[in-house]
């Protein structure tokens, strides 16, 4: 019991601060960050928490990375619950500090690092290719999980390798769909920020999980019977 | 039979996942991202290709590697017809959902980062340095790549070190050739988009070969006899 | 004795290296480098010093990481002194050729890298803001450093982690504070800078020590009983 | 003798390749790089070189680096002799690629990325200031190859660490006097381009090497008696 409730505390601790400090980085400082700022923001933030509560939870701070780390025989379903419900806690805790920090500027609140897509967001791409975007989004950062933490021989790099991985899937993603491949970090800004954000964020729910279906299964065909170095 | 498949559908992927990651933040960011994000988002997709895909087929992505795992004896040359073709169709695909990610835009698909040389491309330098550019670049990526995979002690980290130097060589050569060192990252978009790029692809075909080769050679002579620490 | 010598002169060179490099960097090419590149200078200074004076002195060069492995029992009452002590005579020194450096171009120097808020500073958050952004800054790092620091098998790259982990806390709070979570390191520029730098100071004083107990804290009730792998 | 010649082969490689990258990269892409993009040049071709020629040289390709390797006693009289005679040449050779493939553009080579100080280079430091700064910046750096070369337990991550300190010497002084911290990286640019490169290279000659016995000597005094851990 009490050990659940540690990991639970975890996830929801790590969730908050991937969306405080990701999402932040884009709300108040994208302009001069840039798109390379903002991904080595996200992608860093994970890379510090996979090393101090990945021995406590696995830092999946990703209900995509729970289900796929579920279809993959290595979550319980209770376990399941328990991480996304504290994920989805973290992540509009999260947005919600981040909404104060802006607040107390005097100036509106126009942005919490909300993902979407379509006219007036990145480039304009459209419904169908964000919905295919962040599957591939989401396959290639689950897919990487799951390989770089098969192995003992490089486990004291895994959390730098997935911390890279989420900052490069955001160097292509920010343009197009803002990256989500993670609902929690999705949710939170949507729902303090309303408007088109809430309407969209069912893609970010969507397809992640899909591309988390997707890596659990390409990863079970290709990579079993394979002996990683 | 079934481990070459996965070998090849590895191959295939990890090209795919290249292209798309790499040419798509050119195309789609560049302007954002500059020189160095573009670099990164190049260096970075070899990094998490290397954990996931490393321990399936050695993650080559690239018909250079694996002419120098030929020439070095590491790769027969059946696995090397399959490797190259498994690139080449990767790499097409890659660059053809990017083209369909850029026209869903609504705008005409003008770039799909492919390479190029000469007047109106980078810094404009001229025929024959394109082809010493793209020898010296992929000659420092493979040779840093047999240096690295050669000893047991860094195996942990070569995924990390060899997509570092893959965004080295993209940080200088970007404004001389775009950076190659890679045939089937170049064919992909040049078949795709045509015109300059599909006349001046032959450099990225022959000189990534020729400094793989030069850099099987030298590391045979420079590096033999060393114990890697 | 003459080892604490050695660990207070470790100290002193660490910290005097991190402000002369992360403050010179934000005053003498803040506008080129943008948030992305100082985070990396602060960042990277500190993986340089975890691997050289790391096995001195275990590399604080910050009274707030002091303070939390005096809280966690890992460093003795009077060693907390002597680090504190030289960790202020270092940012002070940094700080001084920092002055010294910039005072040779002939221009005036207003600027030493020194941490600010409000109307002026970054986006202009509020005192009771700043406070809680350095608190969750310097609670971040430090619950890192905490986790990463404790398990044997991490220890080849805990460097680079604390390293990264404080490039990331500053990609956000640049923009905000300038990102103090070190009291040495806003010290030293605040006394030779004077004005608002110095009456705002005790903001950088007392939120990272906060920030350090707390971390101190939740590791401890969090990561009890949690085996690191 | 064959193994000298392989040592000193290595060093001239790994020379050329540094200066070509590094200063390649700031000659030809530097306002697109800023200084982060320029230092990740210098610094991450030592991260690839440090793999692949370490195991044959120790890949110095510095003189100042050789020169702290002779005081320490780990390199003899003779190597240092054959290490810098190698530098010098392969940096030479590195600038003069260089030089070809920006001639080749059919404009005038204006930039070889040269060292420099004073009115008209970075913020305009003095001449007193250049001297101090370039002793600090290849103190830090050569400081810190000897801590990380020195234990095991590290030497799987050595060669990213010792490139990333690299680029962050380079992050600061890009500004100030471009960064030499190496004899044979700046003497390549200043012969090859001349003018104030030239009357200015003494300071990149004689400061490294200053910095550099420093290192060894506080090193020595400091590290002394410890083990690393």
């Amino acid at each position: 019991m009490k050990s659940s409730l540690k990991k639970y505390a975890a996830e929801l601790l790590g969730t908050f601060i991937l969306v405080l400090f990701g999402c932040g980085s884009a709300a108040t400082a994208g302009g001069d960050l840039g798109y390379l700022g903002i991904a080595f923001a996200f992608g860093l933030s994970i890379v510090a928490l996979a090393y101090v509560i990945g021995p406590i939870s696995g830092c999946h701070v990703n209900p995509a990375v729970s289900f796929a780390m579920l279809l993959s025989g290595k979550l319980s379903g209770k376990d399941f619950v328990g991480y996304v419900v504290s994920q989805i806690i973290g992540g509009i805790a999260g947005a919600g500090l981040l909404y104060g920090i802006i607040h107390s500027t005097g100036k509106a609140v126009t942005s919490l690092g909300q993902n979407g897509f379509g006219a007036g967001y990145g480039i304009g791409i459209s419904d169908l290719m964000a919905v295919v975007v962040e599957i591939v989004l989401s396959f290639v950062f689950i897919y990487t999980i799951l390989g770089v933490t098969s192995s003992v021989s490089t486990s004291a790099v895994a959390g730098l390798v997935i911390g890279l991985t989420l900052a490069f899937v955001h160097i292509l993603g920010i343009g197009l769909t803002g990256t989500s491949v993670n609902p929690a970090r999705s949710l939170g800004p949507a729902l303090l920020i309303g408007g088109k954000a809430l309407t969209q964020v069912w893609v970010f729910i969507i397809a992640p999980l899909i591309g988390a279906a997707l890596a659990a299964w390409i990863y079970k065909w290709m990579n079993s019977g394979v002996r990683s170095s």
